[in-house]
């Protein structure tokens, strides 16, 4: 932020997946995540914290900045009885029935994360071998632990397909953390940087069931099974 | 329809406000408004004659099109799990909760164009004047009956921005039809073609109040303060 503000850059935070994240300690302390950037964005997609069923919410202290992401979502009407749009807007903001329903979740946000904060625990204290491990988070933050991460050191003869492949057999869905945008073919003739971390980590994380709905049981079966698994 | 086939260009026929309209004779009879081009796109939005709150619907009888809509609405993934986008692609489709309404709402369509339509003719037979009228609808069709536009023959010292004034004095919202796109700031240094008679509507025609909701009493108030103004 302090550099950003030296060169008048305008920081838009991306907290679409750390809704009810905060510093414990530092200089940003108590801060959420989506409050410290000029912007912040959340999402409620299907899958996140919280959900409207699609959608997100945009977040800023800077009046005038919420007041033209305002206007460009909602179809950048300067006279809205006249149909008079001064740019070209979008068409992009949420249903009312879905902000009331997100209103009623975010109620329930620190429950839930009680519930990931639990489960999250479950799975690092039964998936913990010399080949396994759930990732760890930060340590100076609270975490909304909103999904587990399987790091698997050695795939051996394996590889992360195999692995859901054969965890899907058992009836459990798994993911890889998402796809190296440099790998998508919209942008696979662009220019891209040095990106052998995050490949490796596209090929050795796996993703964990991790629902709110996800009872101890769940939790359970999902580690016994993985570790059922003889090539890792 | 024909003239498109014969020079190869597909048709997005802009179905988005007639919902429920449909020939009653000529080629098309029976056929219903966005079913006749090679897409059809409905509108779902809160003023429409049904609504999901937001959003819409596109229709059509080719599956690979609509294969290609959904696959663009829905962040063009050609492999969900592994997170492969092979577009840029969008965010645009309904949620769930949304889909639900719009069938429960599509059960209510016909009834809503029956009160559309007994308001219609109640505005028309009320509102008839040298100087007043209600458009008419095209005598080939089934129309939804959507709204209901007064058309000011002669303005003489008023603006349709002073009868709206004079209407909301009344507590009646009134809106003029659509503005001009060539008007908007946007396009406005774009080429334009003759558009004096969508100018001369664009000033003299007014649309009244349309709701499922409006009472025959509603009715009788508009129209009866619309013909109290002095100089109209």
């Amino acid at each position: 932020m302090p550099l950003c503000q030296k060169y008048n850059l305008k920081v838009i935070e991306d907290a679409t997946e750390a809704l009810g994240s905060y510093y414990t300690e530092g200089f940003y302390k108590g801060k959420f995540a989506g409050t410290i950037g000029d912007i912040g964005v959340y999402s409620f997609n299907g899958n996140k914290i919280i959900t409207t069923g699609g959608g997100g919410m945009i977040v800023s202290n800077n009046p005038d900045l919420l007041k033209t992401c305002k206007h460009l979502s909602t179809q950048a009407k300067s006279n809205e009885k006249m149909f008079y749009h001064d740019q070209i807007g979008y068409n992009y903001r949420l249903t009312n029935m879905q902000a009331a329903l997100g209103v009623a979740q975010l109620e329930q946000l620190e429950s839930f994360i009680q519930i990931k904060k639990e489960n999250y625990f479950k799975y690092k204290a039964l998936l913990n071998t010399d080949n396994l491990t759930i990732l760890d988070f930060r340590t100076d933050i609270r975490p909304n632990y909103w999904f587990y991460s399987l790091f698997i050191k050695d795939l051996k003869n394996e590889t992360k397909e195999s692995v859901i492949h054969y965890l899907e057999q058992h009836s459990i869905q798994t993911r890889p953390i998402w796809g190296l945008i440099n790998d998508q073919p919209p942008y696979v003739t662009h220019q891209t940087n040095e990106t052998s971390k995050a490949r490796f980590y596209w090929e050795h994380v796996l993703n964990l069931p991790c629902s709110s709905n996800l009872s101890a049981q769940d939790v359970d079966y999902v580690a016994k099974t993985i570790l059922s698994h003889k090539g890792l």
